[in-house]
């Protein structure tokens, strides 16, 4: 399966989703699916690399171990944040309503598939 | 309802916690409570006043609006945030196995308790 189409894959499973991309840890985008025409996947893939970096580095002082997600809530949208590889990450971007567990439990088996192809 | 109170009553009612505090958006804790004894959550505030911060200037560029809630899974521990006012935040220490939903329920409402105290 593509990158694409496994990004495909959480997008057509979640009615919810904005959009989803495959991000490097340099802040640079690998591929990205959308719904929503202007939603700016390029910049908050950037904006996200750094955010993970600095919350890893917040829990490794106290609480060693390798961390796994991130989730944002804010008032117009929820972003899910889920490491493939030690240079990748996956960022879906949904509605605030949208169903938190589902977001989690696709972008949780498109990173499992990912993980081979990268 | 004192502060303690609030927080004692989302420890009661989340077996999986490891401890609640309340902290100021500059990193100091103001109250703390722990079913851990060396969990330290004075650090752990300082760290996550800090990424809250980068959290909400992430999303902020490309999606305005008040932010909630950020919620970091790691394999040994999860971390709920949870803003209460525009100076302090609720963190919550768990097991990773927790019942994520259960804990941001019991950190909403202990917020909504608080925003009046404070």
């Amino acid at each position: 399966m593509s990158i694409g189409e496994s990004l495909q894959n959480v997008i057509g499973g979640f009615p919810e989703a904005r959009g989803v991309a495959l991000v490097g840890m340099d802040g640079i985008l690998v591929e990205e699916q959308k719904t929503v025409g202007e939603l700016d996947l390029q910049t908050l893939g950037a904006e996200f690399s750094g955010l993970v970096k600095s919350a890893e580095a917040a829990v490794e002082s106290v609480n060693p171990g390798p961390s796994g997600e991130l989730v944002m809530v804010s008032e117009n949208a929820t972003f899910i944040v889920k490491r493939v590889t030690p240079e990748y990450f996956l960022l879906l971007v949904s509605q605030p309503d949208g169903n938190m567990g589902k977001g989690r439990f696709l972008l949780k088996r498109a990173g499992e598939r990912l993980k081979s192809e990268l």
